[in-house]
């Protein structure tokens, strides 16, 4: 906080009160790596996979063109690892890509990226799981059989974890992450070293396999097409590297530096590990498809295994649990790149929601009802997406990669209009030298990224991408109608000078009365206390009966306050209230109403159903009335104690960890306290 | 109104407040009788066929029993008729069984009444529309193949069209049930004529068949058993006999009178339809089984008709619009007194909140969201049981008739012991003579429906009558713990001695502010005038630079109220408020804290959703606070005119017909006008 609004503050307030029970806790680059990582990780799963099924059209001769593809892809990987270091460095806010575009490109071209992400959120989680619902599959045979209702239940049950609330922890991400990690290099390793070294032969189960002509299939689409294309899905393994770039608060400081070694490191990991995968499939042969159909030798029935299972079961051959463990561990890390999409949103949703293209309620961590209605979206869209296209990632990944290289676009062309901006008012020679030098890197990023873009669109758009622009289109406009709202009404408020306020002339105090118990006492009291100028007491006669014995008791207590009747022959309380409201501020219009209402206050959910529902819906009522107050005197009933216990225990929201919000006293890991920023 | 009630209120008010903008249209005989009588009238459509089917279980020559057995229900149904004449004269005010019981048998039995009435509620709809459906699969083989689909959506659009809100009007209920009456004992009449005057023969497509020897069936349960459920199935004619009873408030002076004239009316015509379409179906030799497979000499894939469409083609062979006719009003007709559930569950509902066996806001007829539950809820169980017994009047008529017979048995039994109240203090011959003859008629009544109430839980109990009387159950158990927990609050709200309330000493206003712009100026304006002990002004600091802003601007505007700033390192609103106002409050405890929230009111449900919901949430936990006032002070945004004008549309309720409520200048049938009770 800058030190001249503190001071603005002190002079104003004293001391600060401060009502913090969490505090941050900041995280370490060994433990940032695997929460920020595993969605850019969990992609080679299923990335070199996509490239052999692709080619796979093309007949077998087409896989040679795998490796060379591969090797483009790590280049993009690396270019764009490369350029998010420069914007790590360059904005270390964690506005991410959205506030990179906002900045140099202006509002419009953020809104894009915004709508890139979101729509980027719900395919993170549709394809992650679908994936891990794939490789679980390969040894887990009910699972394949059921794979759509797999991924539903886990949507389902990652939807209701995070709606409940779950601690996220460093130890959480990274145990799943380096083990997934551990096991995919060890994999590559020890096949690699068996084949090269040992000479030994390591052959997939689908290595025997030939793939039938389907020429007429190619000839449709040529085949330096299908080779883009093939280059488009490997591209997935890029998806997720931005995640870094809206987390650096939640570094240690030197928070861009270590978010930008954090970043480099990833890349090497990640570029390794699908590297390694792609030739450890070209030297065991592996054969995937995209229709077994077209499969020849395969025996009858064969169901198609993923590529990391494959590759699992030729290396580990004779050692089932080092199968189960790669596939574990890789279903396992799919799940946590879903559930990082459910921990995405609510911090994107609450930036979005500080600039006013989303409801202002999602800006504060406290609500919890707005928060769980983005996780229900969220869920909601990925689960229609997973069965619509039968959970099956190749179909999935055709919507996935456009949304990811649009804010990948815009992130880097916005960089280099930053280092221009910069450079025309540095002088330092040295300094102009280091932002020449992050210009170029961002313009090397931009050049590859373009390029995939337009390879992506051009490959994919009949395919599904044009379902991903579609919804990108449709968030947009929402959002830019949201904004256009909260202007015209701020704009409808701030009209400060033409009508100015002026104090009201009386206060006409009205309490209204059902029965003669202690809210009733206390509201009077209340209303007495605050010296009204005109204080009566109001009631709705519903039932003759009640109203004459209350109206005789009223008398015997003698209050010295007023008590009239309002008739209602058809049993409502509302309109007569309003009506006589209105009819007492119709005589005075310079006067203002305060209506005091005695409610009494219970702590059961269902103690709310057969209560208060008549005086909640009289307060929203009232509140149309120009010139009027309501005043709400509460009377709190023992079993309300219950519900003050209850709302003091906080629960932690999805996206805490990356933002770097920890319970006190929770902040595992051996993490440093930093107790404030 | 009672004149004591009235001079009460007017020593205190002055002038009564009149709210109305509804009237009381009270209803003349002839419209009276189709409102209430569309649900027993209906009951021919299904009861004589249910009586010929139990039969075909012991062949074709048990079919002479049947007119035998009509004989019996038709005397059943004048004693109720001749019983309920009674109940409307002594309880005119139209509480019905439910007030019978209670008065006499105390309030555990009239609970037990409201409970079958209730269950009763729901059988209404599924067994109507599911005998619609029936009867216009008749002549729609669309609707014959798929029955559920049909009584589903019909229940569907039933519950929308009752969520929404219909005007009911008597001519609505006049037209298609006078339709019916008269189609049907046209059709009785010309059917009679063309067969004893004309001595033509007129024969059902079902004449011709035997039916195949069950004797096997047949020795499991004994004849006299079959015949016994039989009658009880017949006696499904009698539902609906007690709605005059609810009603006789809507009906024009003298009420009571009128009632019983109609009741009469009503029980004539529906028996002698009743018997007239027995009589007509033993002339033509209708054939009605349980299951076709058991028919000797049907066609293959021979779809069995409902009684009353078997005859119309019979009767009117030759001139199919007649038989439509005879269909199409017999469905609507259905539809209709599936419909008076809809309108009788909040009638009903009102008199048991009343009496706070349900919550309380059913009480009140303005509160379409708790009437809105129950229909939802009438509306789910009706489906749920169309579901479960797949469209089938046969197998929902088991279930049907107990409830009926608990109330009938119930209120009967409950007369008894009024008339023997009024003979203790009664001299006067006359009268007494009078009470002795309606003693004799209620228990002739009690007499034989405890008898058939005896029949059909002996012959139905296994069939399915243990369902609603395990339904009753659970609701008589949840209305009972609804009325211990209002009771218990009741308790603990009116300990007025115990705690005397006293005056608080000083009043701490504290202004919440989040901008400087209009509501915030009228809010502390209000506040201001209130003239409390110390007034201060608060934000919450959820973005520096924003509270930098605001803090400038505040001393820029010499406001002379301090603004005080207290921190939310993670962006919450609510909590740090409540703390704040909670240490307020600790410091001084016979204070009390009055909070001054600024709201801008807009109209549209969408601006709800953008708007207001943090100070929502704010208010309610604030009421948990003890010693604070929460008062919002409103700012009415353009665009909440529309929502004025649209809450100044009355919107009908369902069930206003029948308590006598009509929207002045609505009131149609040239019904006479009578201002007030």
């Amino acid at each position: 906080m800058s030190k001249i609004a503190t001071a603005t503050k002190r002079l104003l307030v004293g001391r600060p009160f401060r009502s913090d029970r969490l505090s941050h806790t900041l995280l370490p680059k060994r433990i940032a790596l695997p929460v920020f990582a595993s969605d850019p990780m969990s992609s080679v799963a299923y990335a070199p996979e996509e490239i052999l099924l692709t080619l796979s059209v093309a007949g077998l001769s087409a896989y040679a063109f795998s490796l060379w593809i591969g090797v483009v892809v790590v280049v993009v990987m690396l270019a764009v690892v490369a350029s998010y270091r420069q914007n790590v460095r360059a904005y270390p806010s964690g506005g991410g890509d959205y506030e990179v575009a906002t900045v140099n490109h202006g509002r419009r071209w953020g809104l894009v990226v915004a709508s890139a992400l979101l729509v980027d959120y719900i395919l993170t989680v549709a394809v992650s799981i679908s994936s891990a619902a794939a490789n679980i599959g390969a040894v887990v045979s009910f699972v394949n059989e059921h794979k759509v209702l797999f991924a539903v239940a886990a949507i389902v049950v990652l939807a209701a974890v995070n709606l409940r609330g779950i601690r996220e922890s460093g130890s959480a991400f990274a145990i799943p992450t380096y083990a997934f990690v551990f096991g995919i290099l060890s994999m590559i390793i020890y096949g690699l070293v068996r084949v090269i070294v040992l000479g030994q032969d390591v052959r997939a189960e689908s290595a025997h396999f030939e793939i039938a002509e389907n020429s007429e299939h190619l000839a449709g689409i040529g085949f330096a097409f299908l080779v883009l294309r093939a280059f488009s899905s490997g591209s997935a393994a890029l998806t997720g590297v931005e995640a870094i770039s809206n987390g650096v608060p939640a570094f240690r400081k030197p928070k861009s530096k270590n978010a930008a070694t954090t970043l480099l490191l990833m890349g090497v990991i990640a570029v390794t590990m699908f590297m390694g995968l792609l030739v450890l499939a070209h030297v065991s042969g592996a054969v995937i498809v995209e229709d077994t159909a077209h499969l020849v030798g395969a025996p009858a029935g064969y169901e198609q295994k993923t590529l990391v299972a494959q590759l699992a079961a030729a290396v580990f051959a004779g050692f089932p649990p080092a199968v189960w463990y790669i596939v574990f561990f890789t279903g396992l890390i799919l799940v946590l790149a879903a559930n990082t999409a459910f921990n995405g949103f609510p911090v994107l949703g609450s930036i979005l929601a500080k600039d006013r293209f989303l409801p202002r309620q999602l800006l504060t961590r406290g609500d919890r009802l707005t928060f769980s209605n983005g996780i229900i979206f969220l869920a909601g869209f990925a689960t229609i997406l997973v069965i619509a296209f039968d959970a099956e990632v190749t179909r999935l990944i055709q919507l996935y990669i456009v949304g990811v290289f649009v804010s990948f676009v815009l992130s880097q062309s916005g960089m280099i209009r930053h280092w221009n901006r910069l450079l025309r008012t540095e002088t330092d020679p040295l300094a102009r030298r280091r932002m020449r030098r992050s210009q170029a890197i961002n313009s090397f990023g931009l050049f590859m990224t373009a390029a995939v873009l337009i390879i992506v669109l051009i490959t994919k758009f009949l395919l599904g991408a044009w379902i991903a622009i579609a919804a990108m289109v449709v968030i947009y406009l929402l959002m830019t109608a949201i904004r256009k709202h909260y202007d015209r009404v701020a704009e409808e408020l701030a009209a400060l000078d033409g009508s100015p306020t002026v104090l009201p002339s009386r206060n006409h105090a009205i309490v209204l009365v059902s029965k003669l118990h202690l809210p009733t006492m206390r509201a009077l009291a209340y209303a007495k206390a605050m010296r009204p100028d005109v204080l009566e007491a109001v009631t709705v006669n519903v039932d003759d009966a009640e109203t004459r014995q209350l109206a005789a008791d009223w008398e015997a207590k003698g209050f010295k306050v007023p008590l009239k009747v309002v008739e209602s022959p058809y049993r409502e309380i509302t309109r007569p209230v309003l009506d006589y409201v209105k009819r007492v501020r119709g005589d005075n219009p310079r006067d203002v109403v305060t209506v005091f209402i005695p409610e009494y206050v219970v702590g059961r959910w269902w103690e709310q159903l057969l209560h208060n529902q008549s005086a909640l819906r009289l307060k929203g009522r009232l509140l149309f009335q120009p010139g009027v107050m309501v005043t709400s005197v509460p009377w709190q009933l023992a079993s309300s104690a219950k519900a003050v216990r209850r709302a003091a225990r906080t629960r932690p929201a999805a996206g805490d960890v990356r933002r770097g919000f920890i319970e006190d006293g929770a902040a595992g890991n051996g993490a440093g306290k930093d107790g404030g920023k």
